[in-house]
């Protein structure tokens, strides 16, 4: 364990990690960095945030906590490594064991020996093969001048339109940034949905509330021409035919690994495309290792491979490669769970774990419970969260966890994270001791709550139907009857509009003659967020009604309310 | 499974859930709920934030979240539960199957009969037997008449000094709510340190904040008597002599569960003192069960019998009391892990599972690392966050995890709680797929950083040294060599002033003949939170000093700093 080289290639997340936590481990190691771009060290995730003007120094993108740039000096004098910007690798001669590079800036080119290769060599913006993609004005966002030119587009107030191609992570934060700056934004979207990592119901509330930001979301729709006049951009032309005049569009559809270094080397692609490592992100170089935004990791839930171009995770694979190349092949990285959050204007919406689609898809037979609840007691100024559990109906496991909303969404799916990785099920958290306290959550968290409802559903106590079902109901002209069983100040406020009846739940049990007298009739009833809904549901059925539904969530959950 | 008696004792938290609930999964159960005060269903964690006057309207402690307040006539109508107020429950007669009441606004008394009977009858606080405890002015807080004479009192404005007798978690709420009303607060407690779920160093961070607010604190004192005047209250006199004038004192020194009512029909009572309840909280006669704040339940982590009276713990004890009582006894109630966050000014405090110091207590071999450091990144507005995790040293498994700062403590605590039930090692968090995204953590969470440090220090790497431990060798003269490698910046504006040597990290590798040339010397590294003092560390041992320690958590974490 000395003086060993070893050559990180990348210097964005997983590079600089790799590079710093291998020379702690080992003093005497050799350790360097290459770096393709002129900046090391970026924390890229911060980007739309300077872009959008949450903070104006754009060195903080590129410094220590307490102000320090983290260039080659830093990483010399700081870290004891050398790191080389504009220096990209060109080739690895696996059997001499030396890569080659060369440096855009000074022309200089060479080799450099190593007796450890680290690969960080991230991913690129997908750019579609759509006419005027060349124009002045299309932009992607990856790289820090990406970042410096939408920034001055913000500052120049010269922009009054901007495009969004893309409804993902990326695509809903840029278009928060530059909506924020004053301009009028659309987003694009192929799919029928914003933020895949959502399902669809949930995902429209999301999509609500865009609109209500003044933003114009196309879904089902796509790009079929940049427009451009001189050379510049001056509109989009989407597939439906629409024109949307803007100087700015931002294409963000998703990445792609960049395995071609890895590739002519001869080192083994995944099924995903990503570089494929084993469980200690080796390669199928033994030498050489490889982590971040390149690589192909495991789904922790599935077991199959998956692609999942996370910073954070980046940043952990990074770890266990320096802990492997010098402590010996011992460090596990297990793989993902696709736990992501993101800032949606005034709403948080994170995720974790499966989908119901994508559990469906993945061939689970599942269960679900949507609830639409408070994150803390009325009286500290709660906030509304919607959440969607989803559980293998087999077993209880939970497979994932989705939550919107404007209360305190981050520790709600920070708790899901932890269970899906440990695979809880819903009895499980049905008793769990989370901290409480009226500042911080409700008595019974939201997240419980959830797992309660859930194994309410499990166990045959309640019958649920989601909104978009009922929703599909009222559209095909097949209302069942809809029990609202809210107080009439409440309906007064907000209400579906699909020929619901009133009935507030203290009423219910003497007002049993206004329901259908059918008893095998549909009813569906809710309320704000539909417990009283549930213990409707239990009154009926207790009173020899045989086909009562909840519509989960409630009317908070209902993206196409009516407000008055 | 049809129209059995339930009888429920207690109206509080536990209670209502319990009788709610039962008669949700069985409504041919004929449910009642006698409560001997007169209110039903209070949010009794909400009485500091209405005494603070974070809200005005008192209906909302005792209403749904829809604004109906939860008294008799709601409870029929909406729960279908016959709730009756003022009514104590004097003695159960379990031969007969009947308990005997009293109402103390009707002076109506008799029997009911019962199949299944829950006792849910609370915990007191305790009333030490110091001279003039019976003064006018000398209050609890347990009961909406204590939270509506604080609030009262509040609202005068004619009190101008308070003293809190008792450093917990109650304590300390009510602490803020009357020095947020203007009252200059003293909190007396007997231990060395408030908030006693905290270890030492952790609550001396609390201290100095609660300080900051112009609240006095004394520790280890306790109070020889309250001093009144014509049967008032005019000041508290500590232990050690000390006066201290002041119009109110609220004694908060913990609380003792109701029992005599379970005692004297001869129930078991557990080691603790608290009503004996099997894993389905089922009490010593099958027929009776009991939840919340008067029964022991396990501790998860120890296997020891508990006294947690917390208000979630008492929801979801009382769920799993309606499921046996309904369903036949399958659901068990596993537990506590001690679970708990409060606010304290600006800083949150939280805690899960076992402190170093009830870990060692308990037997077992303990490793620690504190860790301070931001809850996003700087760019995002970050707040600090000094956690503290507690791990046995033999197999790494998490045992506790305390966390305190102005940062989101609230997710780190849920974090950590699903851990420590979860059984989790310090190498399982280290490779955990968290939610990330700059508005919400750094890439990796500082709860994952934490577990990092943990799992260097168990692995040899990094050897740590307390802050108090720091302290200790500083006051009595053996300082050793303090090295702190900030920058000269973060130096002129906070240093420990014990005689360290300044040389940032970027300087050390050509700094080497700063230090004590005995390379057996013992140096003490730190930084602003002893990450770079992590990598001072790692540089001096590869250069062949062998005593070399770092202080945890950086100057961050610090309770004695000379801020400048």
């Amino acid at each position: 364990m000395s003086e060993q080289k070893i050559i990180v290639v990348g210097g964005s997340a997983a590079g600089p990690k790799a590079a710093a936590r291998a020379k702690r481990l080992d003093e005497s190691a050799d350790v360097t960095l290459l770096q393709k771009a002129p900046e090391l060290s970026m924390a890229s995730c911060g980007y739309p945030y300077y872009i959008g003007g949450n903070f104006d120094e754009r060195s903080a993108l590129l410094a220590t906590p307490t102000g320090v740039v983290r260039d080659e000096a830093f990483f010399a004098a700081a870290k004891g490594v050398k790191a080389r910007v504009n220096t990209e690798v060109t080739a690895i001669d696996r059997d001499n064991k030396t890569v080659a590079f060369t440096n855009s800036a000074t022309g200089e080119s060479g080799t450099l020996p190593y007796d450890k290769l680290v690969l960080c060599t991230g991913a690129t913006p997908r750019r579609p093969p759509i006419p005027g993609i060349d124009l002045e004005g299309v932009r992607g966002l990856s790289e820090m001048r990406d970042a410096d030119k939408l920034r001055e587009l913000r500052d120049s107030g010269q922009v009054n339109n901007a495009v969004i191609v893309g409804g993902g992570l990326i695509g809903i934060e840029v278009c928060e940034a530059l909506a924020d700056s004053g301009m009028k934004v659309d987003v694009v979207e192929m799919l029928p949905q914003l933020l895949l990592f959502l399902d669809w119901e949930i995902a429209k509330l999301v999509e609500r509330h865009v609109g209500s930001k003044g933003v114009t979301v196309h879904t089902e729709n796509g790009v079929s021409e940049f427009v451009g006049e001189n050379g510049k951009l001056t509109g989009v032309k989407l597939k439906d035919g629409t024109i949307i005049p803007c100087e700015v569009a931002v294409v963000s559809i998703g990445v792609v690994p960049n395995v071609s270094l890895a590739k002519e080397a001869g080192l083994e692609i995944g099924v995903t495309g990503a570089v494929a490592v084993d469980e200690h992100m080796r390669t199928s170089d033994p030498s050489i290792y490889a982590a971040g935004d390149c690589v192909e990791i495991n789904n922790r839930i599935t077991g199959k491979k998956a692609f999942a171009p996370y910073g954070d995770l980046a940043n952990l694979e990074a770890r266990v490669v320096a802990d492997n190349m010098i402590l010996g092949d011992k460090a596990v990285f297990p793989g993902t769970i696709n736990s992501g959050i993101c800032k949606v204007f005034d709403l948080s919406a994170g995720s974790t774990g499966l989908s119901e689609k994508r559990a469906i898809d993945e061939g689970y037979e599942v269960v679900t419970a949507t609830n639409a609840s408070m994150d803390k007691p009325g009286f500290m100024g709660a906030k509304l969260l919607v959440s969607k559990m989803v559980a293998d109906a087999k077993t209880g496991r939970i497979l994932g966890f989705q939550c919107v909303g404007p209360g305190e969404v981050n520790r709600q799916v920070a708790e899901a994270a932890m269970a899906v990785m440990n695979g809880n099920t819903v009895w499980d958290i049905g008793v769990a001791d989370l901290p409480y306290a009226p500042p911080f959550s409700l008595a019974i968290d939201h997240f419980i709550t959830t797992a309660h409802i859930l194994g309410n559903k499990i166990d045959g106590r309640m019958a649920g139907i989601s909104n978009a079902d009922v929703k599909k109901l009222v559209d095909s002209g097949e209302t069942p009857f809809i029990l609202d069983v809210r107080a009439p100040a409440e309906f007064e406020e907000m209400r579906l509009g699909v020929g619901e009846k009133l009935i507030p739940l203290g009423k219910l049990r003497n007002a049993l003659d206004e329901l259908p007298q059918d008893k095998d009739a549909e009813i569906i009833t809710f309320c704000k967020i539909s417990m009283r809904g549930y213990e409707a549901q239990r009154v009926l059925e207790a009173n020899g009604w045989t086909n009562v539904k909840v519509m989960e969530g409630g009317i908070m959950a209902w993206p196409f309310a009516i407000q008055r």
